[in-house]
C-alpha cells in the first residue's frame, strides 16, 4: 500500500523509466560528454533562456550545497527559513562543504519575508561576524506552501540592496509552478533568483537534480567544485535522459498537477473530521494537520507510514506523490474518519 | 560504435535493468528503509560474513572518500600509489572532505610494495608532520593489474605494524576476483583489509557503489558522515536492487570474466603489431600499450575514443566493458594493424 | 585616555611584563619543551588537580574552537547562547574548523538554562539532522553576568542526560571566580565542565590562552589538532611565563577584583542619572546601560570609545580593565551626567 | 648553554623587548586599530611601496596557510619543494584550511627549478584533477640556501605562463636579503612574487609574522579569512611594535648579518674535521653536515640539542640565531673536533 510519507517513497514514472531504457544502448561519453546531456541541457535552455549554465548532480542536498558553495566564501552566512531543508534535513553538509554559517529566519507557513530577513543581516563589513551573502528560499516550501511572484521579487530586491545572492531550493519546483500557473522563468530568473536547485527525484525520477545558474559567471568553477563534492556521475546520460523525459510532453506538469490535486483532495476529505485541523494552506502536494489524539496518529501510521512533523503540536505531514491515486486518498481519509469516531 | 575509453562508457546490463524495473512498483521506505536494501545487504553478508557493515553510496569517489574519512582524523596522512584514483582523478575531494594529506608512493605496474610504503611512514608521533594512518590500494589497480593475496597480506602486515588501516578501492574488484580466481573475502577481509569500496557502476550498473566495513566499530558514525557528504540517496532501493542483481546468478562474475577475456583477446590481437608494445601485465580488463606514432593514436581515437594515459611515453589505455564484443576487439585490432602499416 | 571599550584595549600588567623579561634569557626548547611551560602547567594542576591536560594557544577564538573541535565530529551540533562569543564574534571559525552547526539558545542576561537548551536538542539518532554533542557556556558571559554553581550543575546534568559534553568559554573566568568567591575548580570540573578555555589576554596578558581538559582522554589528539589549527607557538615559553605570573601571588585575583570593583563603581555612579538604565546585573567587569539619546552616546564615544551593544535598544557596553582607575570611572560618569543634563 | 637547534630557540632581541615595553602604556584600539599598527604598516610600505596590503598574524604556519588560502579555491593544487616547511612541518594545516592538494617538487639544496616544477603542472582544465594554481618557494630555504634573483624570476615567468601565483615563505627573509645583498623588494615584488610571508619570530621577535600582498586585489577578503583562521590578535599593537623595532635602525639586517656570519664561521670551523662533510651551500644561517658516526651526533646533542635532518644520511642541521656568539660557535666546533678524535 502506498504511503503518504514522502514524495520520495514513490518510484519512477513509466515515461522516465522508458527514457532510461532508451538511453541504455551503445556507449556514451562519460561525465556529461554525451548527447543526452546536450539535449537535456537544451530543454532547460528552452525554459530559462540560452544564457544559463546547467549542471546535473545526484541529489537535492548536493544541488543545494553546491549551489550555495558557488555563491560564497567560507566566512559568509546563508539566511534561510528555520524550516528550510538545508537547515533541518541536510545534516551539517552546508557547513562542512561551504564553511558558512546558516542563519535561520522565522517564517510563516514556511515562508520568510523581507522584514524578518533584514533583521538577520547584521554587522556587514565587520570582520568578526559571519557576513550575510545568500538568501535561500524553498519553492515550494517544506510546508508545501508557495511563494507568490511578488513575494519572491520583494526578497530579491532586499538581496540586491545588501549585495546578497538569492538561491532557490526547487526540489518541488514543479508543484510550485503548477500552483502558481506560471512559467518556471517567471518566478525564478525573472524574479531575481541567481541559482536554482531544480528537482527531479520527487517528481518521478529515479535519481538526479539540476543546478541552474542564471548568471553564468557564477558557474565558472562549478565543474571542479561538483567533482570535488563527489557529485559528478560517470554515466551522466542516465540523469540527463530522465530530465529530458520529465521536460518532454509536459510530464513534469502532469505529475505536479496530479500530486497537487491529490493533496487538495486529501485536505478536503479530512477537513470536516472532528478534531482534525489543517494547519497550513494547501498549495503544493502536502497536507499538514493536527490530529485529535496521538493514538490516532500511531494507529494510522501502522499501515501507511507518514511523518509527525511537529511532536509538540501533534502536527502530521501527508505528502502526495505522482503515483498517489484518488482511491488511496479516499480510503486514507475514510480510515482516519473511522479512527476518530471510535477512539 | 563502442569505445575502449572506459568501462563507464558502457550502459547498464540487461539483468540490472530488469531489476530496476522490478523494483519500480509501489512505495518503498526512503534512505535505505526498504526490503531491497535489506536483501542486497544480505547478499554482501553472504559473501563476506554477517559481521560487516554495508552502506550504499552514489559513486566511486564518494565510496573512497567516505571510507577513508571513517578511518582518519584531519591531521592524518593516507598513503597510496602515485597512480591511485584517489590521487589523480578525484580532484581534491579527499583533502576537502577528510582534511588529510595524500602521500603518493611510487609503484610498479600500479602496485605498491611494503618497502616503498614504509619509507613514506615518517615522523610518527611528531605533531608537526601529517601522521600516516591509512594505506589505500586499488584492486584491480588503475593499470588493470591485480595484487596477489600474498602482496595484500604483506601490506596489511605493514599496516598493523605501524597501527595503520588498510583501505581497498575496489571499483574493479570483480575483475580482480576473476583474475585471481578467488572468493572476494579471501583477498579483502581475510587478507587484512579494513574498509572496501565495492564497485558497481563499472561492472554493469547504472549508478551506485558500496562501502563495506569489516570492523563494524569503524562504521559507527558512517550514516551521519554519508548524509553529510551528500551521498545518501533517498530512493536507495534503486541502488540496492542493482546490487542484488549483480550479486545474483554470478552476474558480477560473468561480466568480469567477459571483460577480462576481452582485454586478453585485445592484447593478444595487437601484440605482434610492429611498434606496438604492451606495457603492463594484462590481468584485469585493461590493456596499456605504447604505439609507434602519435598520428596513429589520433587517427584511431577519432572513431573510437580512448585515453592517452601517459603523454610523455605515448602510452595509451584501452578498457574493455561488459558489453565489449569479440568482433569489436578484432575490428579495433585490425584497424590499428592497418594504420601502423600505412602510416 | 583610557577607554571603556573592551578589556583587550588595555596593555600588559607590569608583573606579567616582568615575567616576560625574566623569561627572555638563554635558549629554550621550542613548542612547549621548556621549563616555563612545565611550571605554568603545574600552576594549573595546582588549581585543578594533576589529572588534567593543559595546552597553550594564541587567542580566545583558538581556545574555543580547538576545545570544541576536540569534542566533536563534523556532523555534530554545538548549543550555546545566542549571544555567545563563538556565535557572534568569531566569524565562522567554529564551522570552518569543526564542520559543526552552532545552535543558538535564547538567553536571559546572557545565560542559558536547561529548559531552553533541551528544546534545541532535537532528533538525536536521526542521520538527517545535526546531532547535538556539546553545550558551550561563557563564564563570565558576554553580558558580564556569572552563572552560579547550581546553574552550571543543572546544565551539566542535562548534558550528561543526553550524552553531551559541557564546554566553558572562560575568557573572563577570573572575573567570574571573584564574583562567585569560589575556587576555579568548584565551578568548572567539580560542576561538570569537560573542557575549559582559560583566558589570559583580557586579564592582563599580552597574548595567550589555555585549553584545559578535565578528562585527559579527550585530549589525545589535541597536540596534532593545535598544530593543524595554526595555534602552536614556537616560542611557547613566552605564553607560559605570562600564565605563571598570572597564577602567582594571586595576580589573576587582584586584577579581577579590581576590574569587577570598577564596574560596580561605574554602575553605581551612573545609576541615578536621569534616563540611564542599567540593563544587566553587574556581576563581572562590564556595565550595560540604555542611554536616553543617541547623540549622548556619540558624544561620549568621541573621547573614550565604547561599543553600542544593541543598536535597536540604544544599549551600550562599558568594560573595565585591570588598569581602569577609580578616577577615570568617576570622570566618565561625570561626563555622562553633564551630557545628559545639557542635551 | 645556547643550542644550535633552531632560530626559534632564541629569545627576544633587547631592542624588540624595549619596543614591547614602550608600547605597553595606555589603551590602544584592538584588532589593529592602533597607531603601532599604522606605523609598522608604513615601515613595510617604505620597503615595498605604498600599493601593498599588510596583515599581521601570529605565526609562520598561519602566515603561509592564510597567504595560500587567499590565492586558491579548494580544488586547486599548490606546488612546492618536497622539503618546504608547508609540506613537512605544518601538519595538514594547508589541506585543512584551504582544501587544496600540496604537490611536492624535487629540489636541489632545497631549491626548486622551472623544469621540475613544470613537470608537475598537469591536466590544467581537467575537472578530475587538482588544478595547479600556486607555486610556493621558501627564501631562504629550509636548507638555508638562497634563491638568486634570476632563479626567482624564472619561476615567476613560469607561473605567469600557466596563470599561477607565486608565494614566498619568508620566515627567514632577512637572512636571504643579507646573503643576496639586495633590497627586499628586488627579490620579492620586483621578481614577480604575489604574496609574501615576512618572518619576524626567527629574527628576534617574541611572536608575530606579516602577510604582504603585492596585488591588493588579492587581499580583499583577507581580514575575514584571518579572523576565521583564528589568527587575528586582539592586542595587535604588540605584534606591530615588534615589527616597527625590527624594521628600524636596520635591526633586521644587523640580526641577519650576525646569524649568517655565525653560520659561515661554524661551517669554516668544522670543515676540516675528519669525516665531517658540509652537505649544502652555507648561505643563510644554517649549516648542514654529515657526521662520521651516530654516536658522535648523540653525544654532541646531549649538551646542545640540534636536529638530525636526515636520519638515513646522518645529516644534521645546525641553526644559528641572533644571539649565537662567536665563542659558542668555536666551543661547539671544538667539542665536535674532540669527539671525532676520540670516538
Amino acid at each position: 500500500m502506498k504511503a503518504f510519507a514522502s514524495d520520495n517513497y514513490s518510484g519512477v514514472h513509466p515515461e522516465v523509466m522508458d527514457a532510461l531504457m532508451r538511453a541504455n544502448k551503445d556507449h556514451a561519453g562519460a561525465y556529461g560528454n554525451d548527447e543526452y546531456t546536450t539535449r537535456a541541457t537544451q530543454k532547460f535552455k528552452d525554459i530559462f533562456g540560452n544564457d544559463i549554465e546547467v549542471f546535473f548532480v545526484y541529489n537535492g542536498t548536493g544541488a543545494n550545497v553546491l549551489g550555495l558553495n558557488a555563491l560564497t566564501q567560507s566566512f559568509h552566512a546563508i539566511l534561510c527559513s528555520e524550516f528550510a531543508h538545508i537547515n533541518v534535513d541536510e545534516s551539517t553538509a552546508p557547513e562542512k562543504f561551504t564553511g558558512c554559517r546558516l542563519v535561520p529566519v522565522s517564517s510563516q507557513h514556511g515562508k520568510i519575508y523581507p522584514d524578518k530577513i533584514e533583521n538577520r543581516i547584521q554587522r556587514l563589513g565587520d570582520q568578526h561576524h559571519p557576513q550575510a551573502k545568500v538568501i535561500s528560499i524553498s519553492q515550494a516550501t517544506e510546508y508545501a506552501t508557495v511563494y507568490t511572484l511578488d513575494e519572491i521579487k520583494a526578497i530579491s530586491s532586499l538581496a540586491k540592496k545588501h549585495n546578497l545572492y538569492l538561491h532557490m531550493d526547487g526540489s518541488r519546483i514543479a508543484n510550485a509552478a503548477v500552483y502558481l500557473n506560471q512559467e518556471f522563468a517567471a518566478f525564478t530568473r525573472d524574479a531575481g533568483v541567481d541559482v536554482l536547485s531544480f528537482g527531479g527525484t520527487k517528481n518521478g525520477m529515479m535519481f538526479g537534480e539540476a543546478v541552474i545558474f542564471f548568471k553564468p559567471e557564477l558557474a565558472q568553477s562549478f565543474s571542479y567544485q561538483r567533482k570535488q563534492a563527489m557529485q559528478l556521475h560517470s554515466k551522466t546520460r542516465f540523469i540527463a535522459a530522465q530530465f529530458e523525459a520529465l521536460l518532454s510532453n509536459d510530464l513534469w506538469k502532469r505529475n505536479a498537477q496530479h500530486t497537487n490535486a491529490m493533496a487538495t483532495l486529501l485536505a478536503k476529505a479530512v477537513s470536516d473530521i472532528k478534531g482534525v485541523t489543517i494547519t497550513q494552506p494547501v498549495q503544493a502536494n502536502g497536507v499538514f494537520a493536527v490530529l485529535p489524539k496521538n493514538i490516532i496518529i500511531h494507529t494510522l501510521q501502522q499501515d501507511q507510514f507518514f511523518y509527525v512533523w511537529n511532536e509538540a503540536l501533534s502536527e502530521v505531514r501527508w505528502m502526495c506523490s505522482w503515483d498517489t491515486t484518488e482511491e488511496e486518498v479516499k480510503q486514507f481519509a475514510a480510515r482516519l474518519r473511522k479512527l476518530v469516531s471510535i477512539i
